[in-house]
Order: C-alpha cells, then sequence, then structure tokens
C-alpha cells in the first residue's frame, strides 16, 4: 500500500524549506559557473542534457556504498521503509548510460555505489557534489553504509565512526595536488554519530559502537593481511600493528572514510560513516563466514540509516501518519 | 565459422609447455601454502569450491580494464579474432556471484575488470595473481587496456606505456604496509611495449606512441582539472603542471599503472599499460566527444592487443591456419 504520494512529499518538503535557513551544497571552484556545460562523466549526466534541479532538487539524504548491487536493495529497501513502493517495483538506475557508478533514487533519498578505494568514492564524490550543487540541493546528510574488518569486534558489530584515521592513525587525509601534498581534516559530524548510536538502540536488533575508522590504500597488505599474494612480514608484525591500532581507538578499517570525511566537510554537507565488520582481524584474515550470514551483516548499515531517515523525515512532519 | 576447437588449442599449449622452461606465477606469501582453503573473496572463487588448475590452468594473457562492459566487450572480440566463437555467443561473467569485479574467459585469454583506482586494482591483482598461482599458470602476460587524458596528443591516440610514474614524475610506487612507507619499483616490459608498437604499425588504423604515463590518486584535483567540485589552483597552474610532466616525458595520465606495474614486477608476470587517450589535456578537461567517438577510442587498446595475442598464438602454432 502507498501510504503517501511523492508530490505531497515534495510540497511539504518545499514549505520547510521556506521556513528556516538552508544549508547549500558549497563547491570551492571559481571555473565552474563559467561552464556552458558541466558533463559529469563518470554518472553519464550533464547539465546541458539533464535538468538537475528537477530530477535531484528534493534530494534531503545521499546513502553511498561500495557495491551497485547493495545500493539497488538499499534503494527498494527505502522505498518500502517509508512507504513511497512504486507500484512496479521497478527502481531505475539512473546512471544506466555507464557501469562506473550506479545510482537509485526514492523520494528525498538518493543511493550512490562508488566502488573500491579512496580515488574510485573521490571521482564519484566530485560528481555528486556537483550534481547536488547544479541542483540547487539544501540540506542535504551523506551516509556512507560500507563493510569493514573489525578490530577486537563480534563479526557483525556496525561501527559509527567518530574520526576517520590513516594507516598511521593520523585523523588526516593526504593528497597531491599539481605534485605538492595537501593535507585535509576528516572530522565528521559527532552529534549525527550520536543520533545514529540513539536509533541503533531504539532500534535493538545489533550491537552498534562509536569509534576510530582507519583508511586503507590496499585490502591486502595495506591491511595487515597474511593471505595477500604478498606478504613480507610475521603474524607476530601483523598483530603487533593491529593491536596499535586499537589502543589509538580503531574499531574497523575499510577504504574510503578519510576522503569522504574530507570532501563531505569541505563541502558543508553533515556526513557520517556506517559499517558493518565482517571479520575480526584479531583472529583471521579471510571472510569465512557463509554468504546468508555476511550478507545479513551487510544489511545493518541500511537498517541503521534507513530507520534514522524515517525518524527524520518524520519528526519534520515530511511523512503522512 | 568456428577455425579450430578448444580442444585442439590445449593439446597445443599442452604440448608447448613441456618442451622449454616455463616461467611460473610467484606469489611472495609463505603464509598461503599453509592455508586449508583460500578464499578470493572479491572474486567469489575459492580453492575448496572450485577447480581452479582446470578452469584456468591454460591462461596465458590477463587483460584488464576498469569497465565490466569493456571487459566483456573484449572477451567477444577476442573471441571472434581467435575463431573461437562460442555458438551460443554466450561469455558468462566467472564472477557472477559478486558486482565487486567481473571476469570472462576464452581460450587462452581472461578478460578482468579492475574499477578506477590504485586500491581498486590492487585489491583485484591480489586476487588475480593468488588466482594464477593456484591454477599452476605459466609464461602469462598481463595487459592493462585502459583510457586516459593525453598531454599535447590528439585524442585517440593510443599510448604504451614506457615507464609509469607518480604524481611527482618518479618512477616509483609509495604504499604504507603496517604503517610504514614502501617503495616499489614501476618497471614494465620494454620488448613488450616495442612489440605492441610494431603491431599497431602492421596495423595501421591508428596511432601509437610510447611514452610515461602518470599514475594519480584522483581524476579531478590530482589531475590538475578546472572541473571538479574543488579547483584552489589557477589555470596557469595547471597548465604549468602540465608541462612540467610533459618536460618529464608524460604521454598520458590515468589512475591504477603504478601499483599494476609493481605487483606484476613482483609476480614475474610481463605486463604492458596500453591505453587511448580520450582529450588533450592541454586543450580542456571535459570529456565533450560524443558517445560514438569516445566508444571508437576506448576500442583502439581492445583492438591492438587483440592482435598482439593472436600474432603471438600463431607464432606459438598455437591456432590453427
Amino acid at each position: 500500500m502507498v501510504s503517501h504520494k511523492m508530490a505531497d512529499y515534495t510540497m511539504k518538503m518545499d514549505t520547510m524549506k521556506n521556513k528556516g535557513t538552508s544549508r547549500p551544497v558549497i563547491v570551492h571552484n571559481p571555473y565552474l559557473c563559467g561552464m556552458k556545460e558541466d558533463i559529469l562523466y563518470h554518472f553519464n549526466l550533464g547539465t546541458a542534457t539533464h535538468d538537475l534541479p528537477a530530477l535531484f532538487g528534493d534530494v534531503k539524504f545521499v546513502c553511498v556504498g561500495g557495491s551497485a548491487w547493495r545500493m539497488k536493495e538499499f534503494v527498494e529497501f527505502m522505498a518500502a521503509e517509508l512507504g513511497m513502493q512504486n507500484p512496479r517495483s521497478d527502481y531505475p538506475n539512473i546512471c544506466a548510460g555507464t557501469d562506473r557508478y550506479a545510482m537509485y533514487k526514492v523520494g528525498p533519498v538518493l543511493s550512490v555505489s562508488h566502488g573500491i578505494g579512496i580515488p574510485s568514492i573521490s571521482t564519484m564524490l566530485h560528481e555528486l557534489i556537483k550534481l547536488l550543487h547544479h541542483a540547487q540541493c539544501t540540506d542535504v546528510t551523506v551516509l556512507r553504509i560500507g563493510t569493514s574488518g573489525g578490530i577486537g569486534l563480534e563479526p557483525g558489530t556496525v561501527v559509527v565512526t567518530k574520526q576517520s584515521v590513516d594507516a598511521t592513525f593520523m585523523p588526516k587525509f593526504e593528497q597531491l595536488i599539481l605534485g605538492e601534498t595537501v593535507v585535509r581534516n576528516t572530522d565528521l559530524d559527532y552529534s549525527l554519530a550520536e543520533e545514529l548510536l540513539l536509533c541503533s538502540e531504539e532500534l535493538g536488533q545489533f550491537h552498534t559502537v562509536i569509534g576510530n575508522t582507519m583508511c586503507t590504500l590496499d585490502f591486502y597488505e595495506g591491511q595487515g593481511r597474511l593471505d595477500g599474494a604478498f606478504c613480507m612480514y610475521t603474524e607476530k608484525d601483523k598483530q603487533k600493528y593491529l593491536i596499535k591500532a586499537r589502543e589509538a581507538g580503531v574499531c574497523n578499517i575499510e577504504m574510503e572514510s578519510t576522503v569522504f570525511a574530507a570532501m563531505c566537510k569541505l563541502s558543508g554537507l553533515r556526513a557520517a560513516v556506517v559499517c558493518a565488520t565482517l571479520v575480526d582481524r584479531l583472529k583471521g584474515d579471510q571472510l569465512i563466514s557463509s554468504h546468508d550470514v555476511l550478507h545479513s551483516y551487510q544489511q545493518r548499515p541500511q537498517i541503521l540509516v534507513g530507520y534514522y531517515i524515517k525518524k527524520q523525515l518524520n519528526a519534520l512532519g515530511a511523512l503522512q501518519k
């Protein structure tokens, strides 16, 4: 049953927008406004070919994750949660003209895949931030829902990131721009992390913690695994490194959070990283749980973020009871 | 018309294998041989669930590229080139159980996607090298067929990489292992690059050059583009950087070649990087050519590498005339 229609929702959001001060999506690029056309190449979208404000102007929540399949699953889940199911259960990929990223939308929720690692998510985020800017979106929250390796946590535990740190446990993102090192801050919105923790307590379905997340440039050697094609250190070296990480407050390890935090912060986007842990890295490296168990763990960030979004929209009066 | 059958091919390759000294695929990991089972998680393959020698033992050429669609197109193209078409024109994705990477095979040619950027390709390469090792493959050549931005080259030019360099124009790949910086060599096989250049001359279909390739961690700021969400430098700064790159012998810019070169070298794999340039970065940043033109540029590395593989197999007597 469709409990309320898209049109009702849009009207409500427009009314809200006119009430308070709205937070725009900030780009830091003086050249953008001089461009006759902006082609968002990896999305197969553009300002000359698509009416971005009409297509995306109502977006308030963007959820991003590595896998295109998971992001489709998430939009279907959100549609059911918000009572906005498409009668034909059809959620077309907005980026169908390319296989680089996949994008789905239901009401105010956009779901976008980002592939594996910092360069893959950064390329996507540049185009996502420009898309939200061109579409004149305001008050957008971006949530990464992902998977990770845990340190000393029961597999299946969900970690909401307090600080994203690099492989030396420093809360910074270093990148080379025109050959020079630029260091950016990786702070996330702590109040948002606390809201998400509260949501998990209200849900009562799985254990969630707030902690630091380490972001690496490789899945195997970069995370001290013993099961890559190359491993030129010992098991003892690995354990020493992971224990040092835990002492620095690291609860889990993934591959995108530093640049995600840095770029969202620069754009004035409220942001959070919510990852399920699939393995306890102090006990092993391989993902040996059954496919079904791993899939149920992967759904937990979706359930948590879905609950949070629904709660927010309810609080704003955007959803009909 | 199917000019020869897979069985003939396999027999011929087995005969050749027994004649000379064969080059194995080297892993550098003493822990691997002690593992009861090796799960290649991102391929959804494993030593306990798949007979890797039976499935992959005959692989001699592995072609890798960013896009899953392009790697499917490539395997279909290779099947036609080698006269090994499947009568039902059906090339199933060997990694169908995951959407992280896609893998296709025809005869001795494996075609694998790697996504965008160093972390994405390195995760794939760890599992690919282990797969080739477990399958007891020998004398394997790995070719990356990709897209790139050119520097001072007509769009559509194909660049075969001489040296892969980082964003400071140094031929090295730096990575953090257990929090410590490890520097690896990015040398590629120069004789293979020369063979590919000769193939291009024989083909006579498009212009190919040998030159250095710069590998960056970001598509926008990392490559000095003026059209990202952030651009905190001027057009003059950008031009200065690209001209410095050209003076260092850089012909094109992409996002995977340093780690690809480093990992292939460590594994004893003969390797080449063959990329089409889609834009001349001295003249612009956006990919404004039509979809059809860009697609035809993207096919050039496939055509060149396809010709090279066919020539090699003919020279080995592995293909029936």
